[in-house]
């Protein structure tokens, strides 16, 4: 069997020897660090974030009473903010929907090829006609009608569905209802969205209407964790591509479409690699 | 000798019979077309767009009168703002630089090698140092300092010098003061700004500085028409380059003067080639 | 109704009054033309290549006898070899694909969602999974196993349904079976491939393999023109995506399909608006 | 005073306890790491390649044995080949060039804007006129014809300047004479070149005549370092531009040498930086 790699993630203020104890730490407990990436935010007295990716070689129990370990003999003393996160099992993952299917159909093909290490656990949409792509890949499907009226009640039937699912990570495939902050919370994991614009250029509704009256020789899009202002969060990924003047409207929206699948793909599957750090309303993608 | 190339750029409400009454009127004069673009903004009753390149092969006198005569016979008939633009003799072009001077010294060399088809006829700076790199190419050099109380009279000295010198494009290569709308109306030809970043994302001062705490992916730059309203005249050109994390504001600044360099030139290039129509506030390249 | 637009394709030697003579010609017969591109490909007495799209406002009739009419007074005269594409009805185009399904499903995908004017009339595949994707379109499937000893045969089937169904674009869509030269022949329609490499880097088997070997720091994928010469075809389109030493050859193959998907869209657009004109063994796309 | 960033550079066969024992190391004399990237060329036995970026803040004295303590606890039981490159002095750079000078003056640009961490200390030509691009920055310059006779003579007389000067890395900023594989040895330094096309493809001469002639739609730019067989050395970076059908040889170019600049100025800084090691034919750039 293939050995499980886990990842060690640290924030914590920046000075000597955290590389050592930490790496220490690890070679002592039989562990191979297969892969390591850290950052300073500020050379002179910024945070300090890394990510060592490591095999456990010999003793199984070991990884078992690791975590307490490392608290004490290095996250204590070094202040830092750090969890483990194991590559199996698989994260679960749920994805919301509306009536523009591209970024929902090329996550569940890109799922089943392999390319995503998730369970996927639940579909949701507004729309009924997403059902039937979750049928097609086997994925459990909700339909959660939304109105003016009825947004709360919609949000109270998302949580409640995706905590049952134990949610780990929520995406908003071109997810068109504006979520409220309080869902932000209570939903109790990262919640990934897609804008289609190259934030933080064209906030807000119709982005490629405003690229075209603004006339811009390229357009983008932007994968963000969501946050409660909106088009504000934390950016994961951004891509463009070069457009001219016969791009109307919707020929912008098709090359966009491009653009959203691949960079929402790219920040998806980073996030669930545990590549993506957040230092403050910023990324730091390893 | 080589045949004079000739550019015949049109702006009309667009209806039938455009294309055939402006090639036919060059054909009977014996010019050969070889080069044609032509857009419509709205195929439900917009304007019509074209450019096209001609050599005239036969008899040389009838360039002379071919304006009048192409008003009387098509201008006119369809309603046509128009204007014959030769390649030869080359526009007169000055440059306005501050401190930075990596978009001066670039634009000079590509001059130099024959890439940019223009005669430089003055470098006008704030700060001194522009003279020397102005003097390496044997460009007459203006300095005109600057501060707050001797805003208006600049202003003055620099259109004196630029109407003096008849030029006929001005380029903003990382002028950083101010233009009034007063200077712009009375320089009396288009001046081509490069704005350091991804136009409408990061307007006015510090874009790097709010690029990096906004923590995007990509940085961009873009070259526009200078307007009254900062940083928001039509866009000729953009590009961008991949960041991350690791770049700060210095670093950044570095990367946005690679692309800074080759947006501005390619939009100074098309502007000279005749290639950029305006089409309101938006524009046009062919 | 929308009015239908036609383009005309014109190849013939280079000379004054071709674009003249043609578009007198449209607009005689009430023809709007809504747009035009050419190109000569060598001023000095080269090619001459021009795209116009046109609608025909007035007379219905007209349009039927127009080719013989245009034949005679304009083609002939400038010994042109032209063509009139109507953009209905729609091309009817067959797409191969093997055991890799992610060009398939992307082009099904896209025509589905109205992006590919096309009919998709048949879905070929010598691998029997391919049919669920078709199925789930509703596109008839044809399985054609292939060996090493039934190559000619399978080849004569895939050639009797081409046929048959009146096919007028073959699209390889990732087909890993080796055309023969014959059988491009009859097939007798264009047949574009999607080569996995930025040719002519890296031509034949495994160029992901080779990439990784050659250490590039950029990988690319092509569709051309299939002949018989084996990934040497016309290029239509290319593009590209940077990678460093952190991927492996299935990561690679995983970009590489991104890549690919979005190339091989663009390049089977191009040709079903008939934008891709031969020069040579070169293209011009319009 | 800035403290000294010093770059440890390791390249061992892959096992546990690598990061432990050299981070442990740098902390028992006081260094903090302040950036670090390592990567395993092969998971199941491959080789081990790190990069540490660290501060010596205590003692400056430990500074000096800190190699031989190195090599006794920690390079030689790991089989390490490793070095300390410090970021002070800088590195001495020769820079060759021939009668196109971009890259020549874009690098001499650069390193006086602050972008490039070195010593140039020599600028050597076969053409006469790269004398007064160096001269404008004070840099000496060595005239050094070539001719098919003189050859030989030719490569002796630069290989003793360069010794002369300790040159440390050449930079053939689009040096046109082929370098012999015995100037490689005897230079003993580094030689970083910029071949003009996106290699693999198009090696040799022409390389933009070369891709006119193959109809790509893209085309790139390679800086490598030399090896005794031509245009194969391992590649340290690319980058590309998209081209149409209008572009000729001349505009091809143009278009490549905003390439090449870019590309070369990369990979040099990459270099004088320390982030760049040889895995076989292949580079890994921290």
């Amino acid at each position: 069997v293939d050995p499980v790699v886990s990842r060690l993630l640290i924030s914590c203020p920046d000075r000597a020897g955290i590389v050592a104890a930490t790496s220490t730490f690890l070679a002592q407990r039989g562990a191979n660090i297969v892969s390591s990436a850290q950052h300073t935010t500020d050379p002179g007295g910024g945070r300090f974030l890394m990510r060592m990716e490591y095999v456990l070689e010999r003793d199984d129990r070991r990884g078992r009473t690791l975590g307490d370990e490392f608290e004490r003999e290095v996250g204590e003393p070094f202040a830092m903010q750090w969890r483990i996160a194991p590559s199996v099992p698989r994260k679960r993952v749920a994805i919301l929907a509306s009536r523009e299917d591209h970024c929902l159909l090329d996550l569940l093909w890109r799922w089943r090829s392999g390319e995503l290490p998730a369970e996927i656990v639940l579909v949701a949409s507004n729309h009924e006609q997403a059902g039937e792509q979750a049928a097609r890949f086997d994925v459990p499907f909700l339909h959660v009608p939304v109105t003016a009226d009825t947004k709360a009640e919609a949000e109270e039937t998302l949580v409640a569905a995706l905590r049952t699912e134990h949610v780990e990570l929520v995406v908003l495939a071109r997810y068109m209802q504006i979520l409220s902050g309080e869902f932000l919370e209570r939903v109790g994991c990262p919640v990934i969205n897609i804008h289609h614009s190259f934030l933080p250029a064209f906030v807000g509704a119709a982005p490629y209407r405003q690229a075209l009256d603004r006339g811009v020789k390229i357009i983008g899009a932007t994968a963000h964790y969501a946050t409660e202002e909106l088009d504000a969060g934390p950016i994961i990924e951004q891509d463009v591509e070069r457009v001219d003047h016969r791009y109307g409207v919707q020929r912008l929206a098709e090359v966009g479409q491009d653009i959203e699948r691949r960079v929402l793909a790219r920040a998806v599957r980073w996030h669930l690699d545990d590549r993506v750090l957040l230092d403050g309303s910023k990324t730091v993608v390893f």
